[in-house]
């Protein structure tokens, strides 16, 4: 619109668009997040990558957090700076053809202290670019409850808690919807991985397995059907607490890194060390190459710690808690009927090994009936989701809605 | 018989009598081993109570040995000395009316040496005794095929290996239907032990997750019918190797000393430390003192080994593996369609905080619907049936046999 009419003083024109921008922001606009066309940005961090959204066109006015045992991730929208009126204000957002990107950055919870810090950033800047709508912190996981007082007092915002369960489910089922590129299968000959179609396999029911620091299972039978079917205590939780007791490393990813270099043979008893080799084991099912006891080597070889090595004691935790969290994901997506099943998690982080531990367990129990899907963004699908309910309502939901 | 008879001179009649003797041991007796009012031997050390056969008769020319990946135990009978007729030959054994008992030893299998040792020393005073049928060792577990040439060679006995599934469910039969005071059931509120009836919950089908280094479970759904339908490589190898990597402690029962001291809040997430306290998560059946991971502080504090207690360590492992065992056991369980639930092997050891965390596993993933039982020689149910296979055939079963 032209605001350069006749008749009417500058400052007024401009004080009667803000109002009736403001009346605009009041209720959300009925199409208030164009998924439509998104891309994933490539060449980025392994696990951050940008997700572009080239078709939005309405602005955004709220971040989410989703702040768990051991990590917070957070979410945010910066619209296209390469568009000339990227700094002005809402009125030429809303003309913008430049739409923007969904970024998405990740903290320790035991430094919460940098996510609020970055958090108050995120909303001094959007305050400074123009009178703006308020900042709203859609917030998750536990830490949405634990750290709630500390966020709408420091950041003196609105803090809506969402619930971490539905969040999961709502990012995934816009992951797979929605996000090209972003769900892929591992071939566990082949090492390599396959993209999925997009909503060729959101069909219902599937499970989902979030590992974090603890593990959840989600029975999923609908858009927003879901049901909180089982979990366990050993995650990415138990594999970095005891690595980091084990190993002089220092982060989740020199734990990974440590785990590619190393042999569990050298720790684990396999099922060739207690029968001696090719005898008549097999009928059980049982290859004499087969883990029967995870760790089983250290105790009968009467060494301590520095004599073994943390490559060796990396590679056999993580096929422990790997293979432990693929046989219990098996058997309750048998019991309830399920054949197809997404991990997500910061325990996963895209790392092969892992991956295709998952995947042999699942394909190993379920006798190759079962699939196992994985996300390139598998640790922000509470994030996401959260990002996602802003203003979810049956009139109002993210373009394209999830079916 | 009256040996002195007229007209024979006595050493011929001593050959008469060892032929005869010979002849019938040839082929075992249809009875060969009398369980009737089998008692367990009182103050005795905690895991090795002989059991005392009062009723039995027949001569036991064999031993057994069960050899595992971490632990080797023997087993063998010993005739009650207290009678005078102890030391004579085999005839005057048929006719004793003092019985005998079984005595139960254990060696770790990395000295498999002092077994094969000890075992010698058995053959030897046996030979001693007086010209009996020689020794036959009724081996199983893996090292029966491990060190079946090392036995056969240095022992210069026969040695029959016997299927270690098999044994399992042979020797849980009997101790359930022929040994009083063996099985008991924990209560999870006053810690009390109960001991069951016997016979009472030997109907079938009903499973037994065998607990040695790695988890074996099997259903089992007649007196031979049996199957193995799952396991886990997180076993006591799995507890015992951390613990001797991550303690002081050089032996099984100091680290199980050890846990009974612990924390495990110390070095566990709780539920309640990603939420904060009383918070809204308890719809999905979860309490504030609920683990949700396993180790899932240590990280996240980022301190050394040495800066946690090992107490608090030992407690949390012992928890995180008894916890994943009683909840795959509980998934089997369901899955077969099986309500009560064995558990055997050395990993138990009567240790009360392991079979209470077994129990309650159990009863709160089956809604109070399933019955964990445990049993007072819970390690020596391979060996035990190992023993009791000795000569079994259709016609010819221990007394009393096992409908």
């Amino acid at each position: 619109m032209d605001a350069k009419k006749p008749g009417l003083r500058h400052n007024q024109i401009s004080e009667e668009i803000i109002e009736q921008v403001e009346r605009q922001l009041a209720k959300p606009p009925s199409l208030w997040l164009n998924l439509t066309g998104a891309k994933i940005l490539e060449n980025e961090g392994q696990d951050t990558k940008d997700i572009v959204l080239p078709n939005n066109r309405s602005q955004v006015t709220h971040i989410a957090v989703d702040i768990g045992g051991s990590l917070a991730k957070l979410l945010y929208y910066v619209r296209d700076t390469s568009s000339p009126s990227s700094s002005s204000s809402e009125i030429s957002d809303e003309v913008s053809d430049r739409g923007g990107r969904l970024s998405f950055v990740k903290f320790e919870t035991s430094k919460i202290d940098e996510c609020l810090q970055f958090m108050k950033q995120l909303i001094q800047d959007h305050a400074r670019e123009s009178r703006r709508k308020p900042i709203t912190v859609m917030a998750t996981g536990g830490g949405a409850y634990k750290f709630y007082d500390r966020m709408s007092k420091e950041l003196d915002v609105e803090v809506s808690r969402e619930d971490e369960m539905e969040c999961l489910i709502v990012g995934l089922n816009y992951f797979v919807s929605c996000i090209p590129q972003e769900v892929f299968v591992l071939n566990t000959e082949t090492y390599e991985m396959a993209f999925q179609e997009t909503r060729h396999d959101s069909k219902y029911p599937h499970m989902l397995v979030n590992i974090g620091s603890g593990v959840s299972i989600l029975k999923v039978t609908g858009p927003s059907q879901f049901e909180r079917i089982g979990g366990s205590s050993l995650g990415g939780g138990t594999l970095w607490g005891l690595l980091s007791l084990l190993t002089q490393a220092s982060s989740f990813d020199e734990m990974l890194e440590l785990s590619k270099k190393g042999d569990n043979a050298a720790v684990d008893m396999l099922v060739g060390d207690i029968y001696g080799k090719n005898v008549g084991y097999e009928r059980f099912g049982m290859k004499d190459s087969m883990i029967a006891s995870s760790f089983g080597k250290v105790f009968r070889e009467n060494k301590k710690s520095d004599e073994f090595l943390p490559e060796d004691i990396a590679r056999s935790l993580l096929l422990a808690v790997s293979n432990n969290i693929g046989q219990i994901a098996y058997l309750h997506a048998q019991k309830h009927n399920v054949k197809n099943i997404y991990f997500g998690g910061s325990f996963i982080r895209n790392h092969v090994q892992t991956m295709h531990t998952l995947t042999y367990a699942i394909k190993f129990w379920s006798n190759q009936t079962m699939n196992a899907y994985f996300l390139r963004h598998e640790g922000y699908l509470g994030v996401f989701g959260a990002f996602l309910k802003y203003a979810i309502s049956e009139s109002n939901v993210p373009v394209p809605p999830i079916s």
